[in-house]
C-alpha cells in the first residue's frame, strides 16, 4: 500500500519517478486530475489531435507538448513525462514491445505527448456528492465496453466508441448526468443511460475490460466515453515509436479538479 | 445592396458561389454562425491546430477538414470551402499573390480547411437581448487593436493577442460580459474590461484594423479575443500555400448561433 505520507501529486510523481511506486493511481489523491497519455511522432500528431478535437468527450485535451520536449511546466515545477508515469506501454511500427516503468530510453526528438481527462476525474465530485459508487481498493477502475457505435473518425484514426458504466438508484440518475456533465476533463455527461443492448452490449457482466461489475437490480446502468479508444486504435498506424500509459497508471497532474462554466 | 429574396445560408453561399455576391458578410443573416477560414498545408496543420487548442478564445475551431478535402457537409448539404466565400486572400511562400473571389484554382491535395468561430457570432444575441451597439450599415466591423499580451505559441505559430473592442454603458457591462461568455464559437467572454493602456493601446481612436470607433464619455470600452492573429501569424510560415477569407468575407454556416451549456 501507498506511504501515507504521500500527499500531494508532485510527491506522488516524486516517488514515481524514483522507482518506489510502480503502481496504479486510480484512487488516490481524489479530486486531483489524473490523465491519459500518449505520445507519437509529429508525423502523426496532426490526426491524432484533430481525433481528439472531434471527439471531445473522448480525449477531451489537457496538455499538449511541443514535438520532442517530454518536459510539462506544472505549478509545482516540471514534471517528466518519461518518467513521472508509473508504467508506461511501448509500441515499435504497432507491435507491443514494452511494458516499462520509465521510457526514456524510448523518447525521440519528434515526439509529440498528449495528456488526456479520464473519468477518474468525476469519481471525487461524485463521492463528495452523496453519489455511491460501486468501487474497492482491490479493484477501483469501472468496468469498460466496447459498443455500436464509432467515434468520429480523423485521418487513418477511427473506432469504435468505448464506454465505462457505473450504475445508480433511478432517483439520482438526472443528478449524476448533470454533475458529470459539468466535468468536460472527464469525459463529461454521459453519452447513455439504460438499456445496454442499445449500445450493442449483451451482457454487462462481461466487460471487455476491467473488473466485472455487481449488478443491482434497482439500479440504472449509466455510460460515459472512455479514453480506452485511441490506445485501441493507435497501435494501428504503426508509428515508427507509440507510447501510452498502461492501464490505470495515470499522469497524475498538480491542479485539482474543478467544474467548468 | 444585397437581394432582398435571400433568406437562407445555403441561398447565400449560392449566391457567393456564383459570383453574384462578392461583398462582406458581417451583418448578413443575423444570427447565423460565421466562421473565419483558412487553409494551409497538412506538414503545417498541426502546429496551427496546436494553436487554436492552445488559444480557445482566440481561434475557436468549429470545423478542420481531412487534408484535401475542400467540401464540408452541411444540413442543407455540401458547401466547398474554394468557392463558398465571397472574397479570400492567397499567400505562396509568405507572399500575399492574390486577393480572389474564387481559389480552385490554388486549392491543393494536402490543404486542410479551418473554420473557426468570429465574433459576429454574439453580436446577434446582444442586439436580441436589448444591448445597444454602435455598428452602422457602411461599417459593420468593430474597431481591432494589436495588444501588449501574447497568444500561446505553437511551434513556429505566435504572436500578439489581438482584440475587438465595443463599448458599452457602465451598467450594462457585466451583463454583456455573462452573455458573451455563453458563445464560445464567438471568442467568448471578454479579455480585458475598461483601460485600454493594460493592453498596450494608446488610442482608442487609432485602431490598427477596422473603423474608427465613436468614443462616448460614459462607456466602457470591452475587448474580446480577436481571430486576426493568425491572419498576422501564418504568413511568417511561408508555407507553400496559404489561404484565408478577406477581412470580413465570412463563410457562413447553416446553423443559428445557440449558447453553451
Amino acid at each position: 500500500m501507498m506511504n501515507d505520507s504521500i500527499a500531494t501529486p508532485a510527491e506522488l510523481r516524486a516517488e514515481i519517478r524514483a522507482g518506489r511506486w510502480t503502481g496504479p493511481t486510480a484512487g488516490l489523491l481524489p479530486g486531483v486530475q489524473q490523465a491519459n497519455f500518449v505520445a507519437l511522432p509529429k508525423a502523426d500528431a496532426f490526426e491524432f489531435l484533430l481525433f481528439c478535437v472531434r471527439n471531445p468527450k473522448v480525449c477531451p485535451i489537457i496538455h499538449v507538448t511541443e514535438p520532442g520536449d517530454p518536459v510539462v511546466s506544472l505549478e509545482s515545477g516540471n514534471a517528466d513525462l518519461r518518467s513521472d508515469i508509473a508504467q508506461y506501454r511501448v509500441w515499435k511500427d504497432g507491435e507491443l514491445v514494452a511494458e516499462p516503468h520509465d521510457v526514456t530510453e524510448y523518447w525521440e526528438d519528434d515526439l509529440v505527448g498528449f495528456l488526456l481527462g479520464c473519468s477518474h476525474t468525476f469519481e471525487g465530485p461524485l463521492i463528495e456528492g452523496g453519489f455511491p459508487l460501486h468501487v474497492s481498493a482491490e479493484s477501483p477502475a469501472p468496468p469498460v465496453y466496447l459498443t455500436n457505435r464509432e467515434t468520429v473518425s480523423a485521418g487513418r484514426v477511427s473506432g469504435p466508441l468505448v464506454v465505462s458504466m457505473r450504475s445508480f438508484p433511478a432517483d439520482m440518475v438526472d443528478a449524476v448526468a448533470a454533475l458529470t456533465a459539468r466535468f468536460p476533463t472527464g469525459h463529461g455527461a454521459p453519452v447513455h443511460i439504460g438499456d445496454p443492448a442499445e449500445l450493442g452490449i449483451e451482457d454487462l457482466r462481461t466487460p471487455d475490460f476491467g473488473p466485472a461489475p455487481d449488478l443491482y437490480e434497482a439500479e440504472v446502468p449509466m455510460f460515459w466515453a472512455c479514453g480506452v479508444t485511441p490506445q485501441l486504435v493507435l497501435p494501428q498506424l504503426r508509428s515508427r515509436t507509440l507510447i501510452t500509459h498502461a492501464a490505470g497508471h495515470m499522469f497524475v497532474c498538480d491542479h485539482r479538479v474543478t467544474p467548468a462554466g
